[in-house]
Formats: structure tokens, C-alpha cells, sequence
């Protein structure tokens, strides 16, 4: 695919790696002084929904944007968010707070954050409120996903164009608001132009995502944002992160470990010094720092943790590519009714877990070579899966890596797995539940029988891992943006 | 749907229970000297493929035709099956064995036993083969569901028709082996007439059932029997089972309970004793052998684990009803070339399994009422499921209890859960390994946690168990056939 791009209001720089060119724009607040020219020709931007993703946004759009447009959020009359949106300082009174199809036709830009199973229900209604010229916004391609599957289309006489923070809805806003103090911290973001009649879809674009704090912004498509969100949602980011960590604990129980133990050097470990080393020197930082042994029992763990990996993630992104897995979201949303998301940190180990974050020593927590080399493997995996079906290596680097250790973990970290998934989208929440077991019981069954009998590990595996390309296109995004720690209470 | 039919050279009786009535014929050896006539017509019968079901089905049907209709097994030129059908006494020479387009076209009647994956891919030569007013046979109603998907139909100057045995086809055999010495053992089937251009269709599959030498034969659709079937087999009879094992057995050892222990209380005691007794005496009799406090012990797990298996029946039949699973099965099948099916029984609870195998005592295997009441309670789960989504008495009780006890327990009792799992369809290993884990998950997270805590278990779910409409059925279900045990070496 094509990804570049014109833009008349920022400035464009390209990320240089190995064969490749991808054209990018840094974020900054230097850069909000230009974002009434990126949005010339809106008066009132319409956020609808106060989900994660749509309370962070329309908050940060607001606090960018200052009198330059009106940032008007837009609900369900009986929505239970309506009170949050007001202690928000969105309220009816000064016209930023209102009925969703009442703020969708008076906005001339309408930024569409319900969840994916009420866009699917609703969208019909959506459309026919949009006023001809109006940009649509999305914060992924779940939508064109399911336009494909019904057989129906975007309308012809609108821009479609979306931003997608590469981060959960907490830490767009958390980052947002320590951007105040270190310019550049935030989440970045990928952003496609689907349908542009405007000739401003590009910019507007950009400085939404500008807006939101982003470091640096990537192009991709629609159909490339969703397949490779919701594989990377249902792979390393969620449900791969939740099946490595309950298999690891198990086996180092069964090792004989204490349960604290056990979840030391499981859960712990992965959400604690791998996530951080990960994200200030890469994922070669966390074996170079491994004494000799160690690295053995990593490039062993790796070897047989990333073969499995890869089969799901082929597998994954077969059932996202075919449409198995909007089709199944959109199911699941009608079953929810009847049978409401189950809890999934009742089990023993995340209650271990409560008692383990409760007696933190930070810097007693164990970087365990065989835990890293599992969560890197299958890391690595969906990484080269990605890489096989064509992925830009922005998009790739932040659905495999960078939103895990700079967004989802360090809230895992504080608050334990249901924090993680559960503050997800309901699409990412319904697919963690449903492959975290499949990647426990493969690793499980088939990976460490494997080590256990040292004889059989194709160690040729990990061959492929010192030199591979990712490492410096992780560099250089980490280059592009202050090093900061995400804040979780 | 109306499944009444009529037949010329059956006796059509009535099942009747509460307010349904369903018509089925009654097999038996005494009904072999019927099937020329029910066979008129047809001078070669072409079985394809030497899968479980082809190979038990190729010989069961040429033992019982003797030599009114010639049975011919077709294969493709390079399969790795030809020398095990020459050595069941299929052979080129004497015009039993032939490649299989040309058994197909110089066939009256094809019946079509490749792998689901196989079929999907060659659909189109095999329907090309076929000669206006060949009867074409199939074992289950996948073909239908990948055409629907694919937009594509039967040709319109054949018959179609199922016969479903209830059973894998390892037991197909080896129960119509036993029926020479006990009259009508055997697999219960299902038949169904999608198209009958002949006129004959009807007596053709009812022949093909008695053949077979199935105890009795109900009526269906070809898609009410791709929705239970599949169903099925993701749920109690392959994937459930296993996921509810598992959860077990990790249970009972974080309990205190030896390895060996926890695998007699688990995995052997549903194989064993508790699919004994439903075999013999339902799902009521089970209940009814325990004390006062093993009754209590089994309502807590029935309540916990019931609505855990309804909603994931629920999920289930909708993946599959949507066409989500047969899409899923025609993509893993493309996949397998490069990521072949992994082994499901090389993790440390199935290597103890082949230990407490080899010591085992059968009289001291312990009937477990937790693991009755879990088993029980998600066996229930899919009989509801299946209730509610309008399937016939018979198709309920044979593919969520009786092919369960009779037919797919007493292999893993003797062999393990690979040997249940592997010896099914791909399409149903794909299955029981997607669903497996699926299971132990939420049984792990939502329902041993709650019976953990007593005040918490809403035991008026145990209230519906008693009085259930299904234990009727399966007493009439059980008296069309011979008691006999399957033999497993």
C-alpha cells in the first residue's frame, strides 16, 4: 500500500529502516497552534460515546483545541455516563453535552466512539445523521470491517477518516496530561483516510491526533489498522499476555515455587522489568542483560514459546481477515443481554496476585530469563506474522510492542489482569477471553513438554532473533517521543 | 420441522415422549434380507475415503449386503490409506478399489466420507462426477453449510442424503461386530433427505442406516444436524469433556490430592463410572447412587457450572449457526501444511493418565460427585442449549449423552484424550481444540469460585435438574437397544 501523504499544516518526516520509507508527523504541544488551521471549516467537533477511549479524547480535544472549536460530546438520553461526562465539565447548560443524533447533525465533524457492537447495531441511523461534507471519525476499522461483512458502504458525500491511538482510552488521557510537563508524552497513533471529499481529510486527521498528544503519527488504512488491531488485541497485547502469564504460573508452581513466588516470576516479571526494559532499550535490551545461563534458558524458551505463537497468530489473523471474529463480536453483543462478561480474575493466582502487588518490593521483582523468553517469543511471533501480511512497520512495532510496555502493562502491573482487559474496548475484552486459553493450553501442551526435555529444542529458532529488523525500527520510534513512565494510581 | 417420512420396506414406529412424537425405525440383523429393496436400484455403492468413518462404514455395509449391491471404496491414486483398505479386502483386482472420480462416476450411489477440508476444496470435480440420479451420501451436513457460505448448491438432478452415526467410527465397527452375537448392537444414526429426484431417497438412507447396523434410526435435516453436530462435539462430547477434565484435575491437586489421585477423581471417573451409570440408568441414575452429602456436593457444582456451559453453548452454536466455525475449519485445513495439528496430551496431567491407566483397578475408580455435578451440569447445559434452539428429542440425547457414554468415553477410558480427540473428524479436532480451553477457563474463573464461597451458589438452578424432560427420553432412547459395553482394546 501506498501510505504517503500531503499536509499543508504540519510537517512531514520519514522513518528510514532497512528497505523501507514510512512517512510520519511529530506531535507536540507546540504544535496546538496550528490546529486551527487543521481543523478550518469545523465549528463543532462531535464526540460520541464516553467509553475509555471516547472520554479521553474528547477531554484531551478540548483542553488542545480551546476556543478554536467546540468540542460537544454526544450520548444516549439515558445514558449511565451522562453524569461522569458532566463531572467532566461537559454539560447541557454551555451546549457541549448532548442527545448523540442531535450532536452528530449539528456537528461538522463527528469523532464516533461507541462501542463496536452499537456501532454495528446503529450505524444505519449514524449515516442518515451525518449532513453531506461532514468528516467521520473512527478510532479503528471495526466498522469497515463490518460494512463488508452486511454488504453495505460508507455514504458517498462524506469524509471517513480515523485516528487510533495505540493505547488504551486511561493512558491517552493519563499521557496527555503529563505532556503538560514533558512536551511529547503520549500515545501514538496510526491514521487512515478512507474517503476524502472534503480535500481537508489528511489534515483534519492529523490534527485530531495532534490533539489527542500523540508522539509521532503513522499512516495505514482502515482494513490494515483493523486486521492488525484486533490480532494484535487478541496476540501479545491481551490474550496472549493473559495465557503466558497463568501458564507460566502453573509451571513454576508445579517447579515447586510458593504461589507468591510463582507469580513473581510470571506475571509479575513480564508487567514489571521485562515491560520496562523492553521499552527503553528493546527487547534485545532484555537478553543482553542476562548473564550467560540465563540467556540459555531464554533462547530455549523462545525456540519452542515462538513456533506456537505463530500458529495462533496465523491463525488469528485468518479469523480476523475472513471476518470470523467481527461476525463473532457482533454475536457476542447481542448475547451480552442474557449473558452478561464474566469476571476473570477469580481464580486463585490473581487473587495471589492482590497480595503479591500489596507487598511490592519494585526492585525485588525478578527479570526471569524463561518468562522473557516466552512473553519475547511469542512478542516476536506476532511480529513476523504481521510482517508476512504486509504490515507498515509502524503500525507493527506499536501493536506488538510499543502499546504493550508503554500502555497496557504498566496498568496491569498496577491493578492486576482484569484492569488490563477490562478497560479494553468490548471487541479487544471478548477476544482476550477467548484466545488467552488457547495460547495457555498450546504452550502448555507444546511448548514446554518441549524444554522440559532439552534434547528436542530446535535452538536454529532463536537464530532469527539477534539481527532481526525490528529491533532498529523500535529504536527509532523510541526515539520519537521523551521517555516517560506512565502514571497508574 | 416435519420429520415424519414414509418408507416401503421399513416399519416406522413412534418415539413419544411428553408432547412429541418422532418417528424412527428400529435396526437389526433380522433387517438385512430388506435392504435389496431398500437398495433397488443401486448396482454399485461407491464409500470415498478410508477415514474412521469410511473404513468402519465400507465394511460394515459390504458385510451386509453380501452380494446384492457391490461396494466399491474410492481413493485418491497417491493415498496413504490404499494399503489398509487392500488389507481390509478392498482391492483393484477385484473391481473394490478404485480411484476415486472413477468410483464416483461408475457409482449408482456415492457416499461422500472425506475430510471436511477435503470436501470444501474438491466439492465441485465430485459433483461433476456424479451422473443425473446418483443418490449422494454424506455423514454429516458440513458440505450444506459451506455452501451456504460459499453461495454455491447441489446439483439439482441428484438425491442428497445423510446418515449420521452417532459415534466415531472406530465404534461403528466395533459395535456391529458385537451385534452378530447381541442382535442390534450398534450406533444409533440419524438420517436426513435433502433431495430425492429418484423417489427412493428416503428407503436408500433408512438401508444405509440399518446397514450400518444402527439400533434405531431418527429423522433430521441435513442443517438441524450440522448445527447439533457440530455443536456437539465443540461442547460435552469432545471439546467440554475435555476442558472439564483439566479444570479438575488442576483443582484436585491444588486441593491436596496426589497426581493420581486427581486424575481418578477427574478424567477416570467421568470415563469410568459416571458415563457407566448414565449409560445404564441416565443422568438421573447417577444422582440417585449418592448419599445425602454427595448429593449436596453435586447440586453446588451442577448450579455453578450449568450456567457457565449454557452461555457457552450459546456462543458456540451461534459461531457455528453464523458459519463462523465451518469458515474457521476451511481456513485451519489451508493452514495445516505449514502448522500441523499439534498433540493434545503431552502436558504432565495426560503423561500421569497413562500411569493411572496402567495400575488401574476398575472397581476403585471413585465416582466423584463434584465432577459428576460439573460433568452433569454442562451435559445439561447443551441439552437446554439444544431444546431451545428447536432440535428433535433424538438428535439431543444422541449427541450431548448417548454418543458420549456409549460411543466416545470408553475410548479415552482405554487410551486417553488423545485418542478420543484424534480419532474424531478434523473438523471436531479442530473444534474440541478451540473449545477445550475455553471451557477449563471459565469453569476455572467463574464457577469453582463461586461454590468455593457456599453462600453464593444459587442452587435453585439444581431445581430444573430432577423433573427434566430428557431422562424420559433417554430411558425411551435406551430401550431400542441391546445392553451391551464397547470393547476398546
Amino acid at each position: 500500500m501506498d501510505l504517503d501523504f500531503d499536509t499543508k499544516v504540519f510537517d512531514k518526516e520519514y522513518i528510514a529502516v532497512a528497505d523501507r520509507q514510512e512517512p510520519i508527523v511529530r506531535g507536540g504541544r507546540h504544535l496546538f497552534d496550528r490546529l486551527p488551521a487543521a481543523f478550518d471549516g469545523v465549528r463543532q467537533l462531535g464526540v460520541i460515546g464516553w467509553g475509555p477511549q471516547g472520554s479521553a479524547q474528547a477531554q484531551n480535544l478540548r483542553d488542545s483545541l480551546g476556543d478554536a472549536v467546540r468540542v460537544v460530546v454526544g450520548l444516549r438520553r439515558n445514558s449511565t455516563s451522562w453524569d461522569t461526562a458532566v463531572q467532566a465539565g461537559f454539560t447541557p447548560e454551555d451546549g457541549t453535552l448532548g442527545e448523540m443524533f442531535d450532536v452528530i447533525r449539528g456537528s461538522d465533524m463527528v469523532i464516533l466512539l461507541i462501542s463496536d457492537g452499537a456501532m454495528a447495531e446503529t450505524y444505519r441511523e449514524v449515516f442518515a445523521a451525518l449532513r453531506p461534507g461532514t468528516t467521520l471519525g473512527l478510532s479503528h476499522g471495526f466498522l469497515l470491517g463490518h460494512l463488508d461483512l452486511v454488504g453495505d458502504e460508507f455514504p458517498a458525500d462524506i469524509d471517513v477518516i480515523a485516528v487510533c491511538p495505540k493505547g488504551m482510552g486511561a493512558s491517552v488521557r493519563a499521557l496527555y496530561l503529563q505532556g503538560r510537563d514533558v512536551n511529547g508524552a503520549g500515545i501514538n497513533a496510526s491514521f487512515a483516510v478512507h474517503q476524502d471529499v472534503t480535500g481537508r481529510a489528511v489534515d483534519r486527521a492529523l490534527g485530531w491526533s495532534v490533539g489527542l498528544g500523540a508522539p509521532y503519527t503513522f499512516r495505514t488504512t482502515l482494513r490494515s489498522e483493523y486486521l492488525s488491531d484486533l490480532s494484535g488485541e487478541r496476540g501479545i497485547l491481551a490474550g496472549g499476555l493473559h495465557g503466558i502469564v497463568e501458564s507460566l504460573y502453573r509451571r513454576f508452581r508445579d517447579q515447586g515455587m510458593s504461589d507468591e513466588d510463582a507469580f513473581r516470576h510470571s506475571a509479575e516479571s513480564v508487567t514489571g522489568p521485562i515491560s520496562r526494559v523492553i521499552s527503553r532499550d528493546g527487547m534485545l535490551g532484555v537478553y543482553r542483560m542476562l548473564n550467560s545461563d540465563e540467556k540459555q534458558v531464554f533462547a530455549e524458551a523462545y525456540s519452542v514459546s515462538y513456533p506456537v505463537g505463530l500458529e495462533l497468530m496465523h491463525e488469528i489473523y485468518d479469523e480476523v481477515r475472513s471476518g470470523d471474529e467481527v461476525r463473532s463480536v457482533v454475536l457476542a453483543g447481542k448475547r451480552l443481554a442474557r449473558f452478561p462478561m464474566g469476571k476473570i480474575d477469580q481464580a486463585d493466582m490473581w487473587r495471589v496476585g492482590q497480595k503479591v502487588r500489596a507487598d511490592r518490593v519494585p526492585d525485588e521483582i525478578p527479570l526471569d530469563p524463561f518468562t522473557a523468553g516466552v512473553f519475547i517469543g511469542v512478542m516476536m511471533a506476532q511480529i513476523d506474522a504481521l510482517l508476512e501480511f504486509g504490515h507498515p512497520y509502524s503500525e507493527i512495532a506499536n501493536e506488538s510492542v510499543i502499546e504493550a510496555v508503554d500502555s497496557l502493562n504498566p496498568y496491569m502491573h498496577a491493578r492486576g489482569i482484569a484492569y488490563l482487559v477490562d478497560n479494553c474496548s468490548i471487541t479487544a475484552r471478548l477476544g482476550a477471553r477467548k484466545w488467552a486459553p488457547r495460547f495457555d493450553y498450546a504452550l502448555t501442551q507444546r511448548a514446554y513438554p518441549v524444554v522440559d526435555d532439552e534434547q528436542s529444542v530446535d535452538i536454529e529458532i532463536f537464530g532469527g532473533f539477534e539481527n532481526h529488523v525490528v529491533h532498529e525500527v523500535l529504536r527509532v520510534c523510541a526515539g520519537m517521543r521523551p521517555s516517560v513512565d506512565i502514571f497508574v494510581e
